[in-house]
């Protein structure tokens, strides 16, 4: 099944645009679940119950691969467990902002394609086509492309000007000439701390599903950010980790997180 | 140690500028290594020959994430047991090119500073600061920052102008603001491929050094790229993988490695 039609389905189905961030830190972890367990498996149990809490009002979850590096030898085997976790037909992203030459594009696009069989992925674009274009060969992945970030530093190269344009405009609109040679498989990253931002880049990216992240722990308005991402376009998902997964760390940690992912869902259903 | 006085040191007691590139791809792999074997151990026995083949003509050691990844399980096993095997004394990078918000890079940077114990890595720099900074914080380490790549699409954003000048040379000068914080820090990632580059950055940045990737199977000429990369300037790595592991695919492949990677020291000897 092509990404975008998984995509439309699983959002349909839970009546939600909110994809759940699964970037579990042991720091911000409940005390009572690291007790006397090893870390591997005290990870698992996190993920296993904030994915169990929140699956109802979630269409996709987000694994940053970040937070299962750090973890040294045991984070693969903790990152696979956790994609196996995900019920069917929900959409799993995998978000290591990989980008390098051709010859290594093809072996990350293995590694989270073929390996870990994610749905999706996240690129960065700072080396060009080379290094996107592996990940677009998957007739039913996707690859989200980095446009505009939503951290304070994005503005150090991404809104400078070329041609007249913001360097993410010129990146958008490259994304969108990529996914042509292979429709559907491209999408962006667009930070939800900039619904301006959003509304430009949909303005000049209609067809382009939309992953946006930034609202809760980094300020963004999700309301905004769908309204500007839907306006004369189609997919747009919210991701939200810290506000969801870390909303306690206390005992009830997970009914805590439900509340605060099906919060998020209702303010955002579709249309 | 800083960082800066292991690779200075590594280099003269090596006579070398020679970074091996450890990219282990099983297609690629001499047949008799992977038959009858598990995959882990194969590319290990692959790993050590070349290391032990080539490591009195090299200073460093380059591991591209991206092949280890692709083997999936046993990918960090692999990764580690090549780390621990590279000698004491020479410097080994951790060529991973990862770059996020501040909270995910300070993940990315203990996992290749700490749980992995490389001296080094590479950093994309497309989410500006934020996504730098938090391996500058390693007063022994460096993070090798992607200015101009040696991939033919590098030209899709990297040579557009902002302000006058490309977007390359705006993230190397970009990048010297920032190693001034945390002197010793901060390199370059520049494709031997554009020996121009090469110079137009050493002369904005004449303290950082350069990690030069792209000679041999990308086509750049390793004796022109430590040309213009030392004019006015200090460090230089040369890095190749492919035309030094896969000299030959035969069951003396260590010894052509061992050859190739002499013949490319021997090119680059200090002053």
């Amino acid at each position: 099944m092509p990404f975008i039609d998984k995509l439309h389905a699983a959002q349909s189905s839970a009546n939600s645009r909110v994809c759940v961030g699964l970037d579990p830190d042991p720091a911000r972890m409940p005390h009572h679940l690291l007790v006397g367990t090893p870390i591997d498996d005290a990870v698992v149990h996190f993920n296993t119950a904030i994915i169990e809490a929140t699956q109802s009002s979630a269409c996709a979850f987000k694994l940053n691969l970040a937070f299962y590096e750090a973890l040294g030898a045991v984070g693969y085997r903790v990152l696979k467990r956790t994609i196996d976790l995900v019920p069917e037909g929900k959409v799993v992203i995998a978000d290591g902002k990989r980008g390098d030459i051709g010859n290594s594009a093809r072996m990350y696009s293995r590694a989270v394609f073929e390996k870990l069989d994610c749905d999706a992925c996240t690129v960065a674009p700072y080396m060009g086509e080379d290094a996107v274009a592996p990940f677009l060969r998957y007739p039913d992945r996707a690859a989200f492309v980095l446009a505009r970030t939503s951290n304070p530093s994005s503005s150090d190269f991404q809104e400078r000007h070329i041609d007249g344009q913001p360097l993410y405009l010129e990146v958008a609109r490259k994304t969108q000439e990529w996914d042509h040679d292979a429709p559907g498989t491209a999408g962006l990253v667009v930070g939800a701390t900039q619904p301006e931002s959003i509304q430009e880049i949909r303005g000049a990216c209609p067809d382009l599903p939309l992953l946006l992240p930034g609202v809760g722990a980094q300020g963004g308005d999700p309301v905004k950010a769908v309204e500007a991402g839907t306006k004369g376009g189609s997919l747009v998902l919210i991701n939200s980790s810290r506000s969801i997964i870390y909303a306690s760390e206390g005992k009830h940690f997970a009914r805590y997180a439900a509340e605060a992912a099906e919060e998020l869902r209702q303010q955002l259903v579709l249309a």
